[in-house]
Order: structure tokens, then C-alpha cells, then sequence
């Protein structure tokens, strides 16, 4: 199994790196960072990472993974990276996403008519382009399997695992994570979170939420009619 | 506040990357990844990361953080990392580590008399060096804050925001990586997990944790009587 992970400037890496962590220990897994060229991504908290291959030179993928970040709104509108998700898209075995990674899956009309979900803050937006925003942590629609916010990436790759490979081996690696989680406060989710704590998030990303609104709905405009 | 990440050949990335999602969220934070060089640092997994930093030229720390994974076998006889972690551990606001990070801090000298966790497969070394194993997921002794495998550097990470700088903060970070996980199966710890495959990962990691009590165990013989 080949899997390949697009990273761009300002993505958030957990999205990225919660998922790879799984995804590296599957069996005769190959795991590739795709980016446009070899030089260092940076993340948005100031992580530098090395792609290990690009859009150009890249093999056949089995699994695609789109994490999300600040840094999508330049991809929803970057015709060489949406053509690129959208012909391995179409040949890929699996098509994930953790976080608003799926809002870039969608603006390349690999969501249209699927259910999914994306980060809490965008999940409307979804509808833009033709997906389903639906419930769950994790969505499963055929092989559009799209995560949550950030840390959802752990979750979601641990399903693809099991769907790939099996339960068991799933939980081997969950096992090996030692993934039992312990969230300090009920507050991971805005119908758990203080109604204040939940503004205050929502204030601070309202300007972006808009400008996603725009790029989404002008995405759209170039798909073709789902 | 500064923090600084340990990071070395053939860590598990997400020991680290957890963590520093957090910690990069935590206001006025500069977050550190620190190694003998910059050129850049593979994961077990394959992962290339750039550190921004070296132990040569690193400036003040409030917070060091120590992942784990396979390299930590070298660490454990490494003068000048052992050196290094004694030297800032002593003068640091906290002390952390996530999975086998916390036996290089023992074998540093800096878990003499302190209460700590690591991975389930090595908690017992922890005595090796003078650390108390203890239960729980995140184990805070004065200011050495330790997680269990892997997974576990986003709950630690939460617990020493809020320990900086208060509940509020941590639940903000919370909601923004939008953490209400949902492991998939009971299957993260071995007190949960079916015995057939805790049989099975403890069998593939014997020969590396026999390695371990060996190197621990000479470390232990150079550190001053706790």
C-alpha cells in the first residue's frame, strides 16, 4: 500500500502527523509528504518538514490524505494541486482527510454526493461543493473516509487501518500507541465546551471562515454539476 | 515562555508532534526542536523534521520536552545529550516527556525520587534510575510532567498548559484541535487489550527492552546516589 499525504505552507501538522503515525505502521506501507518541490513545508505552529516526494514525480497512490490548516485557502484555488487530487483521487483505493482537509478534496469535486465532515468551525461549508456535512467523528462514505478537527487524524487512520487490514490489526497499533485517550476537560467539542469558550473561538476565526465561504463557492462554480 | 523538544534519529514523531500542536497554541510560546545539528532528524517512521536549534547553541528553556521511540538507545550513553538534559532540566519551570522520552530523563538524572510513567512496555525500567513507576496517564511530580506511550503527549501537553497557564487556556486549545477522541476499540493498554495481542507486541519488543534494562542499568551506576 502506497500512501501519500498532501502538505502545503501553514497546514497543521497533527492533522498530518497523528495520521502518519498509524498509517507508517500498516504492513508493506510506504508512506510519501507530497508538496511541489523537496524544500522544507512549514506548518503553521513553525514545524519544518521535508517532503520525501511531489505532485510531479509521484508513483501511483493507494490512499490519499489531505490534512487541513490556515494554509487551504491558497490550495482552493491552486488548479495544479486540485487536478492532481482529483485524477489520484479517482484511481485511489482510499480518499481521506483529517480536519479542513476535506474542504480541498471538495473544491476538486471528490465529495460531491458523499457524506463527510471537516473541522467543527467549517462543517457548513461542506455543502458548498457538493458534500453531505454529516455526524460523526469520523465520516465513512464508500472510500471517502473524512475526520474531524485536528486530532481526529488518529481516529480516522486507525479506521482505514481496520478497513484495509483488518481489526486486529488496527488494534495492534492502537495498542502500540497506547491510545486511551484521557482528554483533560469535556470541552473537545462545541456541544460539550463553555458557550464563552466556544465564542471566543468563533470570534477569532470568523474572518476566515468567510473568506473559506468565498473560495469554496467559487470552487464550485468549476465543478461540474454534481 | 520557551520550550524546547529533544528530538534524535528514530524518534516517534508523534511523541513530539502531539505535544507541539499544543504547545504552539499556548500564547507567547517559542517552540524549540532541538538536536546536534540542523540537518534534518528521521523519525522511526521515515518522517524528515528539521530542527531549529542545537544543543550547542540553544538559549534558556522554561520547558523541555523529551519524545521517545527505538533511538533512545543511543541517548542512553550519550554524554553530551545526558549533559545537556541535566543541565537545562535543572533550571527549567518543567521537566516533561511523553512515552520512553521519560527513561532518558531518568537515565539524565532528573527522575531521581519523582514519580513517573512511560510506555507500557518499560514502565518498569523507570525504577532502574530511581523514578517511581506510577499509574495514570499523565503523571505530574512537582514539575516533572511524564506521559504514557505515544498518544498520550496531547493529554500531557494539555495538562502543563493548564498548569502555565490556567484551565481557560487548556480548554481553548482543547476545542480548537477539537480533542474528543474516539479510539476506535478498547484496545489502547494492556489492561484493556485481548491478551493474544498484548502477547504479540510484548514478544516483537522483548529483545529491545532487555537492551534497554542493560543500558539503563550502566546509566544508573554513573549517576550520584539519589
Amino acid at each position: 500500500m502506497r500512501v501519500g499525504f498532501l502538505i502545503f505552507p501553514e497546514f497543521t501538522q497533527l492533522d498530518m502527523t497523528g495520521a502518519q503515525e498509524v498509517f507508517s505502521r500498516m504492513p508493506d506501507t510506504e508512506v510519501l509528504l507530497l508538496w511541489k518541490s523537496r524544500e522544507a513545508v512549514s506548518s503553521d505552529g513553525g514545524m519544518h518538514i521535508l517532503p520525501n516526494g511531489t505532485l510531479e514525480d509521484c508513483p501511483h497512490l493507494d490512499l490519499i490524505c489531505v490534512p487541513g490548516g490556515p494554509g487551504i485557502g491558497a490550495l482552493l484555488e491552486d488548479e495544479q494541486v486540485l487536478r492532481f487530487l482529483r485524477e489520484r483521487g479517482r484511481r485511489a483505493q482510499y480518499v481521506t482527510s483529517v480536519c479542513t482537509g476535506s474542504l480541498v478534496l471538495a473544491a476538486a469535486g471528490l465529495l460531491q454526493g458523499y457524506r463527510a465532515t471537516t473541522h467543527w468551525l467549517s462543517k457548513e461549508l461542506l455543502s458548498l461543493c457538493g458534500a453531505i456535512p454529516s455526524a460523526g467523528r469520523v465520516v465513512v462514505d464508500r472510500n471517502r473516509v473524512t475526520g474531524a478537527g485536528v486530532t481526529s487524524g488518529i481516529d480516522m487512520a486507525l479506521r482505514v487501518a481496520s478497513l484495509a487490514y483488518g481489526d486486529d490489526m488496527a488494534r495492534e497499533i492502537q495498542l502500540r500507541l497506547e491510545y486511551c485517550p484521557e482528554p483533560p476537560f469535556a470541552c473537545g467539542h462545541p456541544d460539550t465546551a463553555p458557550a464563552e469558550i466556544v465564542e471566543r473561538v468563533k470570534g477569532s476565526m470568523a474572518e476566515v471562515i468567510e473568506e473559506r465561504r468565498t473560495l469554496l463557492s467559487r470552487a464550485a462554480q468549476r465543478l461540474p454539476a454534481g
